[in-house]
């Protein structure tokens, strides 16, 4: 299969996010990257892209001087992955929604919700196609967990727990000058929630994700244990679904002894079933009544949509790349079918799912800012 | 050592807490259970009696007669055990208090809050013992819990995650006819909190006990999620510290695949811990920066509080029984140290913690009732 | 029921596995503790009795004395536990069963094969019941593993692999004089081999018991790692298996880290189950081609065997002195079911068992001595 | 850093592990796929290399024909990977070594031990590059595993506990003409080991490798528990290292429920350490008297050697890919060291680890024959 060329806007020397990306796309082959802006400093984005290996006449300095000149080229960037820090998205991402160009951006999906609901407008009238980074929900046992839910075995769904636990900024680590700690904490560049944007929003989408079930009201409980910090570093949220399910969201980055402990329980009428993100390879799925099972990665019994997401046999372990290739493996799909014509229904998150996630912290923020109380999740 | 001489009131035959009461009293060898009003009905009280062995002429059918003649008896019973459905604790725990016989009492406390103000009061006047069953503090690994936290190692507490999720109670199994799920779910027998009185007091207790902080505010999002119900089968509850502290306790008898899912985390800026109910020989200690170890029961590293508490070596497990059996033995050495006009300090529940409890379930009934808003816990 | 009347052999003052017996007596209250030979030191045995609250009448130091004494009892004991090191086992028993007194005895079953099989023989022509206390099989898992393999869902057994790795012994203990570590490290008091007899017939029992096969050869490797000791403190040991199933067998008390790993794996052409002792409330059962299980006590789709063997609702766990406590449980019903002239059949290891176990440390040494050669079980 | 032109003999339609190497060599951007010999099927070789988007002239059906053609050409491949079933290995690899290329070839080594004594030899001989793909050595935790060994934290080794479980073969899948299992079970293609060769030597290169121990002498009980299979599908291997540890290895491709459940455990006399090939992000270690500690990839504590193999950040999972990348990332670095005529030491097995494996297969079908005796590890 022919491969896509990409761009990219981020992900220079020091940059996180943006190897992760560049790996993923990397894995299934479907990407080949041939321009990027990795820096706004000229030097600087010269100096990535040799170290990627990229043709020099591509490597730009300016995100919108990129839109246009890729645009304009016969062989130009049919998708870009915009890596930036949150501030950026929305800028970066109309640039090229403009120029024609898809669009694979990381989340949350904007710094505000107005950002947000712009680009679901832009996606809408452009044409193009935009995906939202929601890493987790590539993984085979979340796509799995998602059909078993929708398949009904679990009955009506009654109580979604997901939280998600790291403890990198349980202290003041920003102080220190830590490149990621300096722009996730600061609400000019990350937005206005902290804790809550950077990793509440991927809680909030898998359990959504997986559930099925749309969020109706939340209360939400902000807090900032790091004396100095400018936003949130731990979040409490009650969940009203609109079945009248009820759940719990904890979002926290000062929770000493977590790395990445995102997991999800969803309990329903007839059955349960829990995934926790740092054990990708298996779910645990209970009947009423019954044993609980460990279902894993190329095991028994897994569904078509588990297969799918699925690179080798069970037993050797797929991890966070995996999930991450997985979704530009379906950004690629997405990309073919659009270019001949077609419709591609997918798991992938769309601009609407980025859009849900910054509704989310804007209604927490709200509920946060009158004392906690429940408040809509749309104003 | 001396047995103290043991009654019992309630856990006849189908009973199910008499039974492990019982056993619990008999692991230490500190108790001789010589007399009881096993049930209401005369025969079946003695029919229970003599399966226990018990001097027939001590098998009462009414306790308050039961506490009168054992108080008047030179051999008569030095403590009760009141195993009954919640709406008797109160007026059983007064008569014995009444006699000056030292009381051991199932949780919740009571049936109402004003119930256990008013016990809380009498036994202030009474100079009796009265001893609450919250079993879960007997364990030896919640007792190293309590002490990691406050020798300092965990720095501030910052967050304390507790939940107790069952799911006997995920179908309306009280329209069966089953004893427990019957009275369980009758306001008129167990209170106006069904899940949150029933198991939410077991984690408010165990998250208060291991913390050693007090809650000053809560939010409360109970729901009736089998038809019919009379009372509430899950229950969602934002916690406030009184030190600033934010936490979440969720209860549920309706969560499938949980049988007595009780677990407890608690977050320090220093440090965590983790202790799961159904593997309660061991407790998960992470410092900030360090790997997470395994402490187990018998293992290295532990305090004099978890030796206390222990009988056999580590790697042979210990259980439910034993943390039951603690709350016994030490209910014994403060009834010898009363009887030598001493004082003993115990981490034994008193009757305070009772109260503690139903301030709990009445500060979470009436968030409740306002909306799920937050309330102070003491009204 | 009736309590039965108990002597005890050792177990005074400073032992272990005295007091392990007492509360496994005590725990179902099918027993009560009247007579005792806890010390051959007169005043050491009294002390010991009084803090048992014996009747010093019925306190000896010569465990001859009290078998002439309590058989000529009208009130004397019905059996008697014997905890002594090992090297006692068969004189005791032999006491005792002359007395017409049921035995209880711990494992090994003596110190020597001859011993053991001079204890068959005798109880054979006595009368009298002997019971081992091979504690594991007692688990109620354990109890439904074998049920699991004699239902035929695992299809032929393939493979069985049973380890017992403890680290109390990994560094030379006995040079401190602690008193377990003397004798179990003293061939003249423990017999010839040391871990592989004192945990290694666990093992074995365990394998056996559960796998419903007989060991046909045997190849064992025998270690000694700390230096100065006069036992081995490590086996390896090769089984094969009558029905052609091959497996391993590893017992060390030098292996860091480990408490009282013992754990059973068995894998059959249909399924496999695995059990670890240290989490006995649950045991993994994977049928071939489908997801594995975890079966829990207490939980959904267990046998009567396992329910036969539970005292509380699963999810409340059990530890090793219920199991313990199942053993004297089974014997109570085998005195009661021998003295109404019935029979009784039941998992409990009998004299039988025991001797099997010395016929495998016998194989294993044997083995060894051959430079660790395939060996027939019984020479 | 330039990507050095790779080429590939096997993996082509239908295949298994050549994928595997491919997106290994694709994640972290050192190789760029430019030749191959896919099948020896002309059609077939086509069609594969058109799906990868290979030149087709460079696509070839004779692996000599390619060995000669690039090695002749001035953009010719610089090393190449061997994917073929065994009974390939050598021939393939003394083609690309006489053409100066460097060869990256599965595991085993070769069919015979013959083959893989020539090939070091050879390789000796010509100045190439041999790097053998035992996968398992890749991931970061195994590395840091070994560290911990050779800082002498665990003291001296005394046991060595190594399994490699799995049950695709528990039944007779070869029946089915299934590709894998067909060549797999056919000793001439496979060599006249099965399990033991194909999985076997996985388990002992992971044992040797992170214990840094050889092997002195084995004793091997082999068994073929499906009917009518050509080869074994379950071994026993008991092991003497050199420094007086012992051990056992066990591989079996007939336990149900086992996927790829590779497992490690080496105890010291200082502390022990335990790795689960399923979950490869965590390592349990135990200092001997202290608290068992979950040491994470990317977590506090690791060594410069596990940072090495380490992608992102602890807590989003690596995988058997990201492992099995740092092989081709070694090579990659040795080409390059090699190229610049400088010498490189790593991690990655070499074509002696390789023979290593091929002995020990050898030695455990000599064994076998000889009834499980032990034997010397070399003839």
């Amino acid at each position: 299969m022919r491969r896509i060329r990409l761009g990219m806007v981020g992900g220079g020397q020091g940059a996180f996010i943006g190897g992760v990306h560049r790996m993923a796309a990397r894995l299934d082959d479907r990407f080949e990257l041939v321009a990027a802006a990795l820096s706004s400093d000229p030097a600087r984005a010269q100096a990535s892209g040799r170290e990627l290996g990229l043709n020099p006449a591509r490597v730009y300095a300016d995100f919108r001087a990129m839109a246009l000149a890729e645009g304009a080229r016969p062989d130009g960037i049919e998708a870009v992955a915009v890596v930036t820090p949150n501030h950026l998205h929305h800028a970066v991402a109309c640039a090229f929604i403009d120029a024609g160009i898809h669009v694979i951006c990381d989340k949350p999906l904007t710094r505000t919700l107005d950002e947000a609901l712009d680009l679901v407008a832009r996606v809408k009238q452009s044409g193009v196609l935009l995906g939202v980074t929601y890493t987790y929900s590539g993984y085979p046992m979340v796509r799995h967990a998602r059909e078993l839910v929708q398949s009904g075995v679990l009955g009506d769904v009654r109580v979604v727990q997901v939280e998600y636990a790291q403890d990198w900024l349980a202290q003041d680590l920003e102080q220190s000058g830590q490149k990621q700690a300096l722009w996730r904490t600061d609400p000019a560049l990350a937005g206005e929630g902290g804790c809550i944007g950077d990793i509440g929003t991927h809680a909030y989408h898998l359990a959504c994700f997986v559930s099925g079930l749309a969020v109706s009201q939340l209360a939400a409980d902000l807090s900032t244990f790091v004396a100095g910090r400018q936003v949130d570093d731990d979040a409490h949220v009650g969940l009203r679904f609109d079945n009248g399910a009820r759940g719990h969201l904890w979002a926290s980055q000062v929770a000493a002894g977590c790395q990445n402990a995102l997991s999800l329980r969803v309990f329903g009428s007839q059955g349960s079933l829990s995934f926790r993100q740092e054990a990708p390879d298996e779910l645990w799925f209970t009947p009423l009544g019954a044993p609980t099972q460990r279902l894993t990665r190329g095991g028994p019994g897994l569904s078509l949509a588990a297969a799918q997401a699925t690179r080798i046999p069970g037993g050797h372990p797929e991890g966070y790349l995996e999930a991450f290739a997985q979704l530009y493996r379906e950004m690629a799909d997405q990309i073919h079918a659009r270019q001949a014509g077609q419709t591609k229904v997918q798991a992938l998150p769309d601009v609407q799912a980025g859009a849900d996630g910054m509704h989310f912290v804007e209604a927490a923020l709200r509920s946060h800012a009158q004392g906690g109380t429940w408040v809509a999740l749309k104003a």
